[in-house]
């Protein structure tokens, strides 16, 4: 009797750990809400205010309980890209992509050598191709950027991707991502907001390859745009890249550009500039409760510092209104453990 | 030591069971795979060609041991509107709200009574007004779709839709859609495809009111466009519609908005007239499989027969080209076992 009871009390043990381990505790799929308790979200930024109001408004806005509870469908985020999601200094990564296709097409336009602003690129003489201004940089952009098809153009910057490096930080433009910014999109999505790209960066050039550094899809990659046409070509069709500007996607034409698009205001708009302001104010008039992001760059060891007197990245009546309407400004240098990957 | 046997059996018997319901079988998530086998995604449709094509594409680009897989990201479906996705007999239901708009502003434009395309809404003569051709049309859709920001004219659409009537049919033009493709629009989003609209209509006629029909988020609905502005109005910003198309969503327009907007090439595209052509040729040099469909006007007592010859939506080139090439035809009288949902 001894010996079957013993084999009873181990059948019993076993049926036991059987029902513990098939309960609905361990069956049940991990929830967000549980690694959330667990593992912090964003554990590249300092213990600060932005972080905390971050994760305040995320989950606020995502409890079905709180009168600022936000329906799924309307979790919109916007993200500026230059100076908010990489860095922007010391001039946009797309002009030294321009600049290598000025050089690339140079022998086929021997007139360039003598004609701004390419003779400024073609002699690397950066100082006076930024004193041509946006109109020269425009130039260099719809010049060097135009008369192909759209996947040729793609094939082209992922291939310049590869190879490019930055000229001061010496590795590639695809490295200067925020390490803190990729995880509150990362952040963000896991609490079922979209999160969009709102850039004036040419949305061709970021599409190429931002995808796989931000998780973000090209059909939520917005920007600045060249005008195009469509060509039957013989039943292989082509959309060809014309030499004119199409669609600006800086100041006012960011919110126009998100209704367009999207169609909805955002609950989520995070910028680093002036350039930024009309889409963080669009996003302040949400009827929902609203979340206003600014990145300040605070930080000239490890990135860069400039803000009101900058000529690229300008932060002056933006800095202003954050301060004033309570915005949430993040301090690089003091918010962020790290800037980049790499650093981790 | 018979009765501890049995106990011991019995034990072992609940084990078993345990074990049996414990297993993948049953905590296993029911996968759409399994509903498929047993419950027809397309009962509204006869068993004819169409539909066997159409899930033959389907099971073929999301097997991933198939040739043709698909990846989910790349699933993008782009659907045409008016007679494609609702009818467009005897007009464009949005012509119809612009006529009762031309009504309802009458009194403010007295020079309407004497100037076309106005004075022929204004006296309810059909005929006149059709022969004032596009140029006609888009006038009045300029004129009555602008002045008011973006907000304003989805409320006005909004009030529209709850009492307008469709001129024979008696019944709401909400209530006139095709319910074999709202089934279809189900099933691919079912299999993570992606669906869009991309339509010739107004991209903000349509989102006041389809997303609810068609299970279409406002992101995923591009349409022709008015021009707008940013007026930042002391902190409660608008967007404003002025009187100029900014964007005609139709033929080679199509492709063009397709590339702007998404920025991938469709894998399933569907239209019923010769606008569409262009997106079912640019779905058609898809590097993936692709899915070319034509919806064909051929139920006169239904719904309503027209082809080579209307003036709306007329299907002449498309239809040869599909008939060449081998894309899939819907005839609309022998395919659809119902036309409207609330024939079902």
């Amino acid at each position: 009797m001894y010996t079957i009871n013993k084999s009873i009390v181990l059948v019993l043990a076993i049926i036991l750990s059987f029902i513990t381990s098939c309960n609905t505790e361990k069956n049940k799929p991990i929830q967000s809400e549980d690694i959330q308790e667990i593992v912090d979200p964003l554990p590249s930024w300092n213990d600060v205010t932005s972080k905390q109001n971050i994760i305040a408004f995320v989950s606020d806005v995502t409890n079905k309980d709180s009168e600022n509870f936000i329906p799924v469908k309307d979790r919109i985020s916007t993200f500026d890209n230059d100076g908010n999601l990489w860095s922007e200094q010391p001039a946009y990564f797309q002009l030294f992509f321009a600049m290598d296709r000025v050089k690339a097409l140079a022998n086929e336009h021997p007139e360039w050598k003598n004609k701004q602003p390419f003779k400024a690129v073609l002699e690397n003489d950066m100082k006076t191709l930024l004193q041509q201004g946006e109109h020269g940089i425009s130039t260099l952009v719809v010049e060097s950027h135009a008369g192909m098809s759209t996947e040729a153009f793609e094939t082209i910057v992922q291939d310049w991707v590869k190879t490019a490096k930055h000229p001061t930080k010496g590795v590639g433009f695809d490295k200067l991502v925020y390490q803190p910014m990729l995880e509150l999109l990362d952040y963000l999505r896991a609490n079922d907001f979209q999160t969009y790209i709102v850039s004036g960066g040419g949305v061709d050039f970021m599409r190429a390859f931002v995808t796989e550094i931000y998780g973000i899809p090209k059909e939520k990659i917005i920007g600045s745009r060249l005008k195009t046409e469509y060509k039957y070509n013989d039943g292989d069709p082509k959309i060809m890249r014309l030499a004119e500007f199409d669609f600006i996607d800086d100041k006012e034409g960011k919110p126009i550009n998100i209704n367009t698009i999207i169609g909805k205001k955002p609950v989520f708009a995070s910028g680093n500039s002036d350039g930024d302001l009309p889409m963080l104010q669009y996003a302040a008039s949400n009827n929902y409760k609203s979340f206003m992001l600014y990145v300040h760059h605070t930080d000239a060891e490890r990135e860069w510092a400039y803000d009101r007197e900058s000529h690229i990245g300008k932060l002056d009546k933006g800095l202003d209104q954050a301060l004033k309407d309570g915005w949430t400004v993040i301090d690089m240098k003091n918010d962020w453990k790290v800037i980049y990957p790499f650093e981790k």
